[in-house]
């Protein structure tokens, strides 16, 4: 397998043969361009049964992906539920930061860096810990404060930044020798592991479904799922691509206001995990929903809440931010982008007992 | 499959064809006679992957079982880490709930009732909520706000009682028509979920483990193992039982005291899932640690807390009353109980997710 860095801006190329986070010609963010792609699964339980298609070696794993698909009987027979808050530190970041961090190791790096609204940080904190490397990570100081803890619970350095852009800043700025920047947002080994979701799914169900809802803030997740399908797609495994629903969150949907204008409302105030501004990928999210010929909605905080609550009067513990899918999948049988008889894949992406401290106050 | 009740102290048998949790002689717990017990595997990737040896349909279901089985490196590289805090609400007690609550569900009951120090109480609630009938949980009133938080956003009723022992008896007494006493230190059918852990062991080793490192309170871990490797053995799929060596927490060491006399010491202050003090079914325990040629230990808070940091500094997030099993592990090797070359199995029962808010404290 020949693995090159390509700028998704600018085109530029070069070996993948040290860690780069950004293009060094113009700044856009890297893709991977891989030669020799083959898929042959190996008898392993978790990501890595998918090694095959993984231009990393499994350095730094705690048991993630391979995660439950369950049927969900309360919304349609062919309504599944991607499990995906129950990976290692409850949350889908978590195929993302083990092919990151392990690469990382691979280019003998010693300290990894990563800004984040919680979650992601949790993730490449635990991974480096994971890999007896250090990690040092910026969250914006309002990130709730079990998550910080946790972050600082599991080894690593944790710095407060007053928001979550100056959080962005301050980790690039930060990185010294034999450190790198993760930067789940702009990192294409990350990419390379939501990708698996894709090959996951069809393994699982045994086809591709019609559709995929899921939520999006910086896109890790949607541009996973693009890349993956877009593989298996070249693999000649699959001929189409599941129609990709992303769901922002009001105040934070850049890809809604960039595809339909407009302003999506007050900052939300319980969808903490998808607080991202300024996607250094947006271009390719937009694609990637056109591509797919899906679409990407907005949901309120009243429209979290409810399906929050509703997903809890199930058993199924999520975060607030992961509630947003099920809202988003009830919009689109309302308005027919969905109809209960297709196959449709909802994503749920965090664990909602990282919440248990603020559950009784709502 | 024919399914009987066999008191487990009398020997009074009934057809196991309504829901009973103790022996109607004698008051001694049941256990499962199970005839014409076969082993296939289905293509499930959860618990009901074995349905063939489980009594109860899935009707309440919400993807346990199937944890990852993770190289523990930095223990030796014959030691495994069973990953069951990954089960969908963060314990392995989701096994026994998932057969529990299905069971009583086809027996017809439409509230489930149960006393639990957190875990087995958030873990009911939840598959009441996957079944759609109701759950009316005990809890001592000093159990973890967050764990009491959840049942109650899990749509249980929550009923707190003065201690861990007035929980018991308050859920026994209060149960009306078409209600079911879970009682999971107490149903046979709980254990029928937990045995599986035994199946799966085999399943993803290929072989049965030297030994299993685990905490013990009420047994239905220690049992469920015991249970699961003689069905094995009784299919003549193995030809013995791995040494089973249960961990227990100062103070709430029942077994142990039964076994080697003595006592334990000040109760946990951080073993809050472990504080058991009575289990109904000691004289089995003791039976199941004799057979296998295993042993109980006492952990002291202060080993437990070296070990729960050390979880954590590798990214392993699980709660307090895991980590006993790791100190216990270690206390085992330094006292040539075990030695580095032999394949251990060490449980890792709970999630650290659900402590975030205090880990800030410790």
């Amino acid at each position: 397998m020949r693995v090159l860095y390509r700028c998704s801006r600018c085109g530029y190329i070069t070996e993948a043969s040290s860690w780069i986070w950004k293009c060094p010609k113009c700044g856009g963010p890297l893709d991977l361009v891989i030669d020799g792609l083959r898929l042959t699964l190996n008898e392993r339980r978790d990501l890595w049964r998918f090694s095959s298609v993984i231009p990393a070696r499994p350095l730094a794993s705690l048991g993630e992906g391979f995660t439950p698909l369950i049927k969900a009987d309360f919304l349609g027979s062919n309504t599944y539920l991607k499990l995906e808050y129950l990976n290692p530190t409850g949350s889908f970041k978590d195929r993302g930061s083990a092919v990151a961090v392990s690469k990382a190791l691979e280019f003998g790096v010693r300290t990894v860096i990563e800004d984040s609204s919680g979650n992601a940080g949790i993730s490449i904190a635990a991974y480096a810990a994971a890999a007896g490397i250090k990690a040092r990570i910026y969250v914006p100081k309002d990130a709730p404060e079990g998550k910080k803890s946790l972050i600082k619970s599991l080894g690593a350095e944790l710095i407060e930044a007053p928001s979550r852009a100056e959080a962005s800043k301050m980790a690039v700025e930060s990185v010294g020798p034999n450190e790198a920047y993760i930067g789940h947002a702009w990192n294409p080994w990350f990419i390379q592991g939501t990708k698996i979701l894709a090959y996951e799914l069809l393994d699982q169900l045994g086809h591709i479904p019609s559709a995929i809802v899921f939520p999006a803030s910086a896109g890790t997740l949607l541009l996973g799922l693009w890349v993956g399908f877009n593989e298996l797609i070249s693999l000649n495994i699959v001929n189409k691509i599941p129609r990709l629903y992303a769901i922002q969150a009001q105040g934070f949907a850049s890809l809604y206001e960039r595809m339909h204008g407009g302003n999506s409302g007050e900052p939300t105030k319980l969808a903490d995990a998808l607080r991202v501004s300024n996607p250094p990928r947006l271009e390719q999210m937009v694609s990637a929903i056109r591509d797919s010929k899906g679409d990407v909605l907005v949901v309120t905080d009243d429209e979290l809440l409810q399906s929050w609550k509703s997903l809890l009067r199930r058993g199924i513990i999520v975060e607030p931010s992961s509630a947003i899918a099920l809202s988003g999948y009830i919009k689109l049988l309302n308005t027919s982008y969905l109809s209960k008889d297709e196959d449709v894949v909802i994503i749920l992406t965090g664990s909602g007992l990282k919440y248990i401290d603020i559950m009784s106050k709502i």
